[in-house]
């Protein structure tokens, strides 16, 4: 492959320069970081898992008319995005109590929410991506009151597909993360799901054992990363082909 | 069981009076009826398979918050619901083309929407159903137009929720129809979903083959309806434990 401009190089992804104007190709790496970075490893294969499943998640909120910045997977580590402004917030739905926010409200995890509560961070690691009340978004100017209502709506469709994949191979959505961003068509704009839905941005417990199939697995040392998010994978039949464990015949013919 | 008094026969099911005011035992027969009960049959297992699936889709909308009927299944067939007081419409949610509508616009069958698509049809056998728009209903009091809004945001969650069930196990919901009843809590009045969620009453299109695994396979003479019936509920891992069908390990457990 030609040398390509790297636009940016984050924790987990980078950013180069896309073949057409307006496009970008997201590179999936196999690095783990948790804790605002203080932890960190390499996990063989995760980029591969997570580049299939962000795939497979987008192309799924496509099809029901929830915009991603989603084009087309180009191989085993990339995939063809459109550039997107991103608006700098780390947007999280939450179905059951866990992580921060367990901390934070003393908690315990897994209680159940009176309903999907939707929660933003400013997207600064020097801060820590503090929490946000949507009163400093508006008016520090990162988004517009009228991004705000359409991001909760986006959001909160996001959970509902999500929720039904999930529960559709016993799994639990106990919260998530995305990424919105602008994309301008002429004088247009519109908001789109970005940036990546892997089990590096959602919690994911199996229904039946409670057992986390998620990137806590790496944060709290639960066991292997990669077989937690395999088995993500094999039960939604999207395994990359160089793994071969047992899959659904029904969905994989 | 002691002698019941029955409330109500439909074409699939029966609804007797419940253990406790307010609830209703909800039957399910093994008749299947089409083209407004011109094509009628006896399906066996249909009921079962029916009772199992919409419990489990019933179960999973009320853990997103989208309020039901549903309280528990009793045993194979019959299943304890919250009485309500049914909006007497079809509530039919369409992401493809398909049945009547494909007919009525002369649309090739699994055609695109433009999105996803809320149409209504008095409930009414003797005059087959008819499709109303939403202005004769408000007209004619069968519902006002804020249960409308209501209405049509509920339809929009149930939709989301079930693409996503659906594309987990690989199967393009094409198409589904709800009834929505009212719920007295006091003074307080709120919408659920009642009826049944089951492939008697959406189109369920394998992603992969196309293969139809819904009540289209009665409709139109496709195969064995039970066949189709058991491939979702096997892919759901939700099968009726008499069925000795090859499971997934991982949700059975």
């Amino acid at each position: 492959m030609a040398r390509r401009k790297k636009i940016y190089e984050g924790k987990a992804k980078i950013l180069y320069e896309g073949p057409e104007p307006g496009t970008l190709v997201q590179y999936f790496k196999d690095d783990a970081t948790a804790f605002n970075a203080e932890k960190k490893a390499t996990i063989e294969g995760k980029g591969v898992l997570n580049n299939r499943l962000s795939e497979y998640f987008m192309t799924g909120l496509n099809a029901i008319g929830v915009p991603t910045h989603f084009i087309k997977r180009i191989n085993m580590r990339e995939q063809l995005i459109r550039a997107v402004e991103i608006i700098p917030l780390e947007i999280i739905v939450r179905n059951f109590a866990a992580g921060s926010m367990a901390k934070r409200l003393g908690l315990e995890e897994g209680a159940a929410l009176p309903r999907p509560i939707v929660e933003f961070s400013y997207k600064d690691d020097k801060l820590g991506d503090p929490l946000v009340p949507e009163e400093y978004i508006i008016a520090f100017g990162w988004a517009s009151q009228q991004d705000m209502d359409d991001i909760v709506a986006l959001a909160l469709r996001v959970n509902d597909f999500l929720s039904g994949v999930m529960y559709g191979v016993g799994i639990k959505l106990v919260d998530f993360k995305i990424e919105i961003g602008r994309v301008y068509d002429g004088d247009y704009m519109r908001l789109v799901v970005a940036d990546e839905i892997s089990p590096d941005s959602c919690r994911l417990w199996d229904i039946k054992t409670g057992q986390k199939l998620d990137k806590d697995v790496f944060r709290r040392d639960l066991g292997n990363l990669t077989d937690a998010y395999t088995e993500v994978a094999r039960r939604l039949g999207v395994l990359p082909s160089n793994v071969t464990h047992a899959t659904k015949p029904t969905l994989i013919n």
